[in-house]
């Protein structure tokens, strides 16, 4: 605070902020004045809140991972091998290889260590004990940001600012990736640190602020994790500037503070080079407003958070565990084939024939092969040049894990592989050859700086990915593999239900939330082509389906209230396709109020089923009202997007396509071939939430070229006891009977005759 | 062609054109090599063609004048004194200080030298005789570019930029400003001339290329009217650069073919400088891209067009008419208050209590000041500087405009009267005192290079229009005289369709297109308030109602065919508001595929009506396709936008709220009091066209805070029997019951019972 004490009159510039204290945590305070740009926008004011609070779409992983996390970071802070530790079962991909593939199938009252270690996703035997309390996990920093300010005094920065993405900016990271959470103790999945270091103190110990910024998911959560060192800066909440905005004025203030130049630090290899551009720019508008200021956003190269990491806990351990190639039968288009189609298309265009690929699922996609590396995603560690499309660079670690006839595969496809670290120098190398040629080099929008930096003649176009985009263009292969993998989950999701509905009503027994999602993972592991799920599943008995990022924690979770509605939202990892379905059902009387709602989100819901549009010239952003409609003239919304991209068997989560008001959802159109979610929901705080989720690609018409239509490929009946027939039209009401009439059609032969299942379906699918 | 000729290399360049013949119009082309930028968007590629089709929102200025606009050129060339003067009639503003207002009430067969006296809008009677020939308008050019290049070469210039826009970005324009009409001879509204000069020719007269920028609803006015000395570059089509890129990558060639430096000239009053800097972003690439190049955008302070223009014809004058006081009776609210909200919401936002205005219409709707110096348009040329909101500037000619009652409440409003010219001074002292204050001075976004320029210290905040944005929320008083002169004019409308149907069923009249409209002038003269049209009445019959932009020529329109659909699209300015009101009726027997059609149409402008959003949160582009989903269901579209913002007697197009696919109408969202247009159409070319139009207003639902409905304020009839009823939900059917009924409840007392506007009143608002 001091330095703002000293400077009274540069409280009045707009680019200063005033603090005020915030819920008793002393220090931990809200950046309440915002600094103005140079241009200022006004769209959507509110949008930046509210799109915040989405949960679907890029950013859902915030709705998973928070109980696991708790676990790891105890984990990874007092087990050497707990990260190592193969023997252990696990509900993400990492389980597929595990030989224990046996669950109790009676429902469990209660955890015994032994259901622990069972459920866990990534437990060792001996972190067990650990898991039993999970309270005082709470972290003081003092020390950590002591000893990263010392750093900082070393490489002479002002400002030092940790992303919680990774290298290839991921949406899922590694616990190894996950730098920012070990210095704030701020286990949220979205938020960047920045820590300042004063230059004119006095004192022995280094001084300085510390902010953690993160958006409206995570006030609470940050609130309850953050210790006295850190300020919570509420991203998109009136007067909060942006994070880049916070770190550039706070640089600002140092430099008017000591009259030195001031460098804010960064990894090069963690942030784009897009963000990197937008941080230029706010100093460049600073530099204009006072000649006086001297900053500088600099690339640090070591991580300094690296660097002291291992004095706290052992720093986990990257794994790059075995590869595998995915069978044409699955993929629907050889590696050669792709390369041929972006050589034709995208490097003719672009007038460039290189371009370097740092996002896994895109590397994956086109090399058709996929791993093991981060949990709910088959994805590996790697970096792709592409040099020419017959000369490829597969920069990647323990070679070890190619067996011989994927390193004969990777030949075929002219495929060099190469050792992770050494993508610098070729970058270097092949820039400088290319622009002796005068040729450019293709970049991505999600390269990071550093990548850029090693480009000294900066010739480079960038441009948004062309493999990103054709990888959202699903052949008909990939289309087919969904529909089989939506057959095969939507049988594990009915069979789960119906036995949830006889243990809840018939027998009266406990199941727990986390039971519950336990109980549906041993029914999918039965499933052919099942490789674990994609991502963390959302079971939630009553106000907890209010919580659109709520997972059970394994110890500790809600019994589910028969009484009142249960949201299950979840999804698998199959060779042919990745799933994520949503059902909100209730087991006996539901309210008036609950049935209304519950109508209005399924009649958006169909109205986006049913919407035709032209091929290529809408964009989600523009389409997504029509999900909301029946809501809105009630006065209603929920806050997250109404559909995402989904890959083939890769991330649950792709961002080159999206239904929703994220600016993500405005970048491109939408066009025949895309897979993506069809999700609204209602969500009353405390009380109950409501979210039906279906997946949908978009099909041509046959009888009209140029318009599309979306095709549902998700096959779990809705709950008719929720379902206000009077509120729907006679289509609505056709078109429900019709998808139920499929369903039964579907599975009736799958169950025994007048089984529980066979009885359950019945009911559900007859028609309304 | 010989520049291109001369560097076979550079043809494979991605920046250089490939030029193609285009319609045997020798020499005319079209650019089909894109130019790529070094970071490439690929945001909704196809809509750019489609947007440019839409004639509803800014730009459908294209709807009118196009036949005014052809003899005017023939006046301007051939009458000293036709601009100037007073003794004629007009549909337009400037008419209505005329004494002569007598119009023939009876249906006119052909037209008089007489009638086109009445009905042309700025005719003299010395050029009548002009006038009875229409056709050989087309001008040879080669003069006029050689004059041009002449005065490029003078002022050292290798490009030269001519944009259709004057010094305040209106969308309507005076002769005067028409420059760009002059240079090409292309009469369109929309369209940016590039002259290129050769700098190494040999010849004696100078050489060079000569490009015509504009969009799809121009490409075959265009090419009929562009002689052989132009190029054709059509916007927004597939591998066509923008006109910028256009106009840096010739100066490209031309900097590589001299080894000279190129300027770029461009007049920096008619530019905005977001444009500018978009255009030097251009430059900047090129430079990267090849050291060689040697580029430069210069303001060019003497309009080269303005020195040559009369030496071809003479220089049509700048209208500085009379300006009156808008009573607040019918702005609700004055001056004063409009400038404290400015100051305690923006002024005190932006920390900075000084802003110039070059929008005409902003000007005019502070200061609660209308003029008639534009046709339609009751605005006046002028500049406004806010040195503070106690201390106004306001700069225009013809201080004899102002009586002494108005500059009375000059002084009162501590508005200074300056002469026109003397912005330049006064913006360079403000903002130079400001600078030493350590002030800045804000600017709009349509602010012009030529403002910036005078702001050498660069201490200036470009915003999104603060007065813009406080016009787009309409108070109370607005929003009732908007009600009124809806009932007002809709009471003119459905006096007219009487009168028509009746003179062409019962009396079987011929009545041409062209005298619908003038006979629907007639009534609308007799109404209160009336002060003219809000644009050129569309009075179009048949496949002319599928041109969009159509209105019919004075001389040798259609006779309106009773067995046809006839499309009507007008307004009116009244004291107390501005109307724009489509119809589509039909006089016999509409086919099954019209009355599909049209209910189509209807059903998606009822969606619209009856929806209801969240105040502030959402854009027209979010909403945009509710009412485009049903005719989307049948693979139906309209390439314009559904609806855009109004003024409370001002321009008929406001930009700072629009429902449609163009970028202008994500930029804010909607509020409380924003006045829209709802216009879906469909147009089957060569066949029929259909919209229907109405004018609706945002208001917040009594009982749900934060929500609102739009209300709508038009109060004409749908056609009845061009609607499927069987096609209708019953919310639907209610919805057009009840707008009928209070239709008729509003009108039937104004009409003798009986009579035939009452019979057609009471028959086309009996219930479905």
């Amino acid at each position: 605070m001091s330095v703002r004490g000293n400077h009274p009159v540069n409280m009045a510039k707009p680019s200063m902020f005033s603090l005020i204290s915030q819920n008793g945590t002393p220090g931990a305070t809200t950046i309440t004045q915002a600094s103005q740009g140079h241009r200022i926008s006004n769209l959507n004011p509110n949008y930046g809140t509210r799109c915040n609070n989405c949960t679907c779409s890029p950013g859902l992983l915030s709705r998973n991972k928070r109980s696991s996390m708790y676990l790891r970071r105890m984990i990874s802070s007092n087990s050497s091998s707990a990260t190592r530790n193969n023997n252990r079962r696990s509900s993400s991909i990492s389980s597929i290889h595990s030989p224990n593939n046996s669950l109790p199938t009676s429902p469990r009252r209660g955890i015994s260590s032994n259901n622990i270690d069972n459920a866990n996703h990534d437990l060792s035997n001996e972190s067990i004990e650990i898991c039993k309390d999970l309270s005082n996990l709470n972290i003081n920093t003092s020390l950590r940001l002591e000893k990263i300010r010392n750093l900082m005094e070393k490489s002479n920065l002002g400002v030092y600012i940790i992303p919680s993405e990774d290298a290839h900016q991921s949406e899922y990271t590694s616990l190894v990736d996950q730098r920012r959470s070990f210095i704030t103790g701020f286990t949220g999945s979205a938020g960047i640190a920045i820590i300042t270091r004063e230059l004119t103190s006095m004192n022995e110990k280094p001084e300085g602020l510390a902010f953690l910024a993160t958006d409206g998911r995570y006030f609470t959560q940050a609130t309850n994790e953050l210790d006295f060192n850190w300020s919570l800066l509420k991203l998109n909440t009136p007067n909060t500037p942006s994070w880049e905005q916070c770190a550039v004025d706070h640089a600002a203030l140092l430099s008017l503070d000591s009259g030195n130049n001031v460098n804010i630090g960064i990894d090069p290899k963690l942030i784009t080079y897009t963000q990197v551009l937008s941080i230029e720019k706010l100093i460049n508008d600073k530099l204009l407003e006072n000649p006086n200021y001297k900053i500088k956003l600099i690339p640090q190269r070591d991580n300094l958070v690296d660097q002291i990491w291992d004095q706290f806990e052992e720093i986990p351990i990257r794994q790059f565990n075995p590869i595998f190639k995915l069978d044409d039968k699955f993929t629907g288009e050889t590696t050669q084939s792709k390369l041929k189609r972006l050589n034709e298309t995208y490097f003719k265009k672009y007038n460039s024939s290189t371009i370097i690929l740092n996002a896994l699922d895109e590397i994956a996609w086109l090399l058709n092969l996929r791993g093991n590396d981060i949990e709910y995603n088959p994805l590996f560690y790697s970096y792709l040049i592409i040099d020419d499309i017959n000369h490829l660079m597969l920069y990647t670690d323990n070679h070890k894990r190619f067996d011989d006839e994927l390193k004969r595969y990777l030949k075929e496809i002219n495929c060099e592989l190469k050792n992770y670290d050494d993508i610098w120098f070729d970058i270097r190398k092949i820039a400088s050859k290319l622009n002796s040629e005068k040729k450019k080099i293709l970049l991505t929008n999600d390269s990071t700086w550093k990548i850029v930096n090693c480009i000294i003649a900066k010739n480079f176009i960038q441009v948004d990915s062309p493999i990103k985009q054709m990888k959202e263009i699903k052949n008909k292969v990939e289309i087919e593999g969904q529909i089989q993998a939506q057959i095969d989950d939507g049988f594990a999701i009915i069979k789960y239900f119906a036995w949830l509905e006889n243990e809840l009503i018939n027998k009266c027994s406990f199941i727990s939330e986390y039971e519950g999602s336990m109980k549906l993972l041993e029914i999918r592991e039965t499933l052919p082509n099942f490789k674990g799920l994609s991502f963390e599943t959302i079971s939630s008995t009553g106000s907890n389906a209010a919580i659109i990022h709520y997972s059970p924690p394994m110890v500790g979770s809600k019994m589910i209230n028969p009484n009142k509605i249960y949201l299950c939202d979840s999804g698998s990892q199959f060779l042919n396709g990745t799933t994520d379905t949503t059902r909100t059902i209730h087991f006996s009387e539901p309210t008036i109020e609950e049935i209304e709602n519950y109508t209005l989100v399924l009649k958006g819901h169909i109205a986006l089923a049913k919407l035709i549009i032209p091929n290529d010239r809408v964009t989600g952003f523009q389409i997504d009202c029509i999900a909301r409609q029946f809501l809105w003239n009630k006065g209603l919304d929920y806050m997250h997007g109404t559909g995402h991209g989904v890959d083939s068997f890769g991330p649950v989560h792709s961002s080159g396509v999206g239904i929703g008001f994220r600016a993500y959802c405005n970048e491109n159109t939408i066009k025949k071939g895309h897979l993506v979610s069809n999700e609204p929901g209602y969500y009353k705080p405390e009380e109950y939430g409501i979210r039906i989720e279906n997946m949908v690609y978009l099909r041509e018409l046959a009888n009209r070229e140029g318009w599309l239509e979306f095709v549902t490929t998700t096959t779990v009946p809705y709950c008719k006891k929720l379902i206000n027939v009077q509120m729907l039209s006679n289509e609505e009401k056709e078109w429900i009977n019709e998808y139920h009439a499929k369903i039964w059609k579907l599975y009736e032969g799958k169950f025994e005759r007048k089984s529980n299942e066979w009885l359950w379906l019945k009911r559900e699918t007859s028609s309304l």
